[in-house]
């Protein structure tokens, strides 16, 4: 290159350098977790971040093996009273009877539409398999991923009256942030459906869909009329993305252990074993749900109230304790649940 | 920040901002595919490029949608005259046979066993599904990385008298490459293990495991003598990832719909389908394998010989001449075919 074109080449590219340089130092003089409280569980993740990207530490971890893994009901956004993609489900049950209208003197469907909660909350888990299937299964993936989005627009969670993607939780978008800026890439791991979350990870929680490990239902390709080719949801399992399930789930799609994983309930163990079962420096954390006040409080560890959504027993919490994995108080640890929370 | 200050800053930054820009020049105006020909099938390959990644163009695609899939047998590196992973499992048995004496009786593994070529070439199906089995599963995954790894260093085709991971094709090296320096997520979608690929696809072809898609076995999570959690290699097959099944795994792994599609045999006929079905810029190429002097001729498209491994039928030429596909010949376009050979 010439010496002149180089100069001219300078001095565009030196303003640019400049406003880089300001927001670097901006960024590294704010707090990266604004929505923790300052002690131990604070002090846990940036001491692991710390460790593991300062390339004269002993614990250092390079850029490609960075894998942190987050399981999403209970640890990303609120599970309670339901899973919002079951609420999905029974929401989406007057649109598939309009379809199907023989459906609407079938059971469970017949009891779903009758909007009697006492007889809903009855129906049996074979019921509800037959409710997910209909609702989840038999369309193509585009048409599908379009059912969802439209849901996703207009539905509401009845506590907040909000979105129900608006129901993340702030200091875990920040800790997703936080690693995302320190090189790691960010995982879902959820027994959730893979493709019901995949629809809205991106814009929720800047996660790809290539990075959404979830419960795997299987796909069929085949033709439309027209010759072209179409995926078509089947309502056969090929991965319970939950308990042992998570670990395997995790070897299959990604291939590689992580070194940090994020949960909330006995679903999550042993992805946390696996994720610690490793070498070095290993961050696992647990979200105790034990704010009635501000989101749900549930365990039963702690003398918490028994729930069947998020089970965290006093044997994980045990567990815990004993592996050094990190108990995270909602109550205690958080200074917000909600960004709509004023802290 | 003080002006003081910046000035120092940017005394030490103006110097790596000269390197790189003169790096970024440099590269412009070499040929990213030096060891392809010029010719059309060069052409779409930059003319794609450049429409997919110029923001004024209407064909534009975004960052996050650039994903490239690529078969790995016969379009990646050299799959004749038997698969590189099938020549595995099979010298793989005297080890497993010292590990498990019985199995020295027993057929299929006394006939490997015998040497007697003949002989081997009579096995059936179900012979070889054994001897996979014996091979591939009943192991922990980290002791199936370390044997397939320990193989790759010693095992050498008879051919070239070279490892197996030195027969790659050069221009496709500079596909990836090229693509890659262009934003795009390179992909390899094989009939393959998944497992086993991902031994070396980073080393290989700068793919990282979690982008290796596959034909993938179940693993169980379980615990070793001392509690430390295990994943086992189990004979249960969860996708075979070759013909509608490449569509299917790639839906499954990936989530978003390839722009761009390589393959090059009826194993990847759906997979090109699937990308090409999408709206705007796509791009779908086959290598013709027309070149017996330099590695080998089959197809038996264009009257080429037949063959059992990658077959490539007239049907799918034709189809990829009605689909605007390009075919991409060996002998014709490929200025050389391995790293090593000298052009």
């Amino acid at each position: 290159m010439r010496s002149a074109k180089l100069e001219r080449k300078a001095r565009w590219v030196l303003p640019l350098v400049v406003v880089l340089a300001t927001s670097i130092q901006a960024r590294a003089q704010t707090d990266p977790l604004p929505s923790w409280n300052d002690g131990p569980t604070k002090s846990a993740i940036l001491d692991f971040v710390k460790a593991t990207t300062d390339p004269a530490s002993p614990k250092f971890v390079p850029p490609a093996e960075r894998i942190a893994t987050f399981d999403q009901d209970g640890t990303l956004w609120v599970s309670h009273p339901m899973y919002s993609q079951v609420v999905y489900c029974f929401e989406r049950v007057p649109e598939v009877v309009k379809n199907k209208p023989q459906l609407a003197k079938t059971e469970p469907f017949k009891t779903v539409l009758s909007g009697d909660r006492e007889a809903i909350a009855k129906l049996t888990m074979k019921d509800l398999e037959k409710i997910l299937a209909a609702t989840l299964t038999g369309m193509s993936v585009e048409d599908f991923k379009a059912q969802v989005g439209k849901w996703l627009e207009t539905a509401k969670d009845p506590r907040w009256k909000r979105p129900y993607t608006e129901l993340t939780y702030q200091p875990m978008q920040e800790v997703l942030r936080y690693l995302r800026d320190n090189g790691f890439k960010t995982y879902i791991v959820t027994g959730g459906g893979q493709d019901f979350v995949r629809v809205y990870s991106e814009k929720t929680y800047g996660i790809p869909p290539e990075q959404v490990v979830g419960t795997i239902g299987e796909t069929k390709f085949g033709y439309d009329k027209n010759g072209k080719p179409l995926l078509t949801k089947e309502p056969k399992l090929i991965l319970n993305d939950d308990k042992a399930g998570k670990a395997e789930g995790i070897y299959m799609m990604i291939g590689r252990r992580p070194v940090a994983a994020f949960g909330n309930s006995t679903g999550d163990r042993e992805m946390l074993e696996y994720t610690t079962a490793g070498d070095g420096a290993r961050l696992a954390m647990l979200v105790l749900h034990d704010d009635a006040d501000r989101e749900y409080a549930y365990g039963p560890a702690q003398g918490l109230p028994d729930t069947k959504i998020g089970t965290f027993p006093q044997t994980l919490y045990d567990e815990a304790k004993k592996n050094g994995w990190t108990v995270i108080s909602m109550k205690k640890d958080w200074k917000r649940i909600f960004a709509f929370d004023h802290p």
